[in-house]
């Protein structure tokens, strides 16, 4: 078991619907060692590859983004939801439905900061269905950049959305990836990597 | 001039109507070196406070909540927008009216993160009219937290925001302070700090 699959069984809460709080150390409060630890380990993980910029998608995966792309001295990029279409500048768009909010909202990168030369990695906290996950893909490959890897911090290895971007050939690296909850008797499976 | 005015002068954009543009470096594209530095400059002009928490609001607030909480080595905390009501838990709220976005937000904090013995350094990217930090200010009041101090990497100093928060007798800290700026002649004038 690594760290974070540690800390989930530590400080995480399942909850009724196949909801996991981890709101007390990921995505409401953070705890900046554990951050400083997640960049660390993605570092690792996509030691090989040429990353010349890290992209994400406000809001919690902002401080995903920066702990990574610190580790690999490169700019991070978080691209930003928007239900206006006055956008200023040339922008990258994608619609991204949100499971949790039950809305759609465009989601926006100014072709400023994306190109053919970037060599990108996508990250985020959480990967369910993947919506929003395919909208970075799809801006990241609009630009014409390359997509070295997705790394993600927490997969619900029994949604949809890391088996499609498998699928299409990602090398898709997730801290951790549950398999199964139980909010009766508060029980996490992780998936064996 | 510090380091955080040149890069300003080097790659802001003043645009018509009071805006300035700092998104290849600080609100869409960030710089993770400039944002270390960001989060050591508030280390030292707050190193006499005892800081418990850093307390910001998405989303780009996170990357400085997070450089400013890794100095003092403590938890942050981000304030969500939230639309609904519907929230889970107890949580500590705040209307926020967006100048940008001509609308409004309820800000809301969970009560587990922030208590009256927490004495709570909060941060975020700009300060123009204040709304969004007077928000913040009355969720850690709420909360029977101590302010210890406000850091603001860019303030609009011909805004109404930093005059009513300094006037309320709290020690705020901005990196920069904009006094003017001239669209036509591509100038920005800071004020001697």
């Amino acid at each position: 078991m690594n760290f974070l699959e540690e800390r989930i069984l530590k400080d995480g809460i399942v909850k009724e619907g196949n909801v996991l709080k981890v709101d007390s150390f990921l995505n409401h409060q953070m705890d900046v060692k554990l951050l400083d630890e997640i960049g660390k380990e993605f570092h690792r993980r996509f030691a090989d590859k040429k990353v010349t910029k890290v992209l994400t998608i406000e809001a919690s995966g902002i401080a995903i983004a920066y702990t990574v792309a610190r580790c690999f001295d490169v700019p991070m990029v978080f691209a930003k939801k928007s239900k206006s279409v006055n956008v200023d500048g040339e922008m990258y768009t994608a619609e991204v439905e949100s499971f949790t909010h039950k809305n759609k909202n465009q989601v926006i990168v100014s072709k400023k900061f994306l190109g053919k030369d970037d060599h990108v990695l996508i990250v985020d906290d959480f990967l369910a269905n993947g919506c929003a996950l395919q909208g970075l893909v799809s801006i990241a490959e609009s630009a014409g950049a390359t997509v070295e890897g997705i790394g993600i911090v927490i997969e619900k290895g029994f949604q949809i959305g890391g088996r499609v971007i498998r699928n299409l050939g990602y090398q898709l690296e997730s801290l951790a990836i549950v398999d199964a909850m139980d909010a009766k008797t508060r029980t996490v499976t992780f998936r064996e990597q």
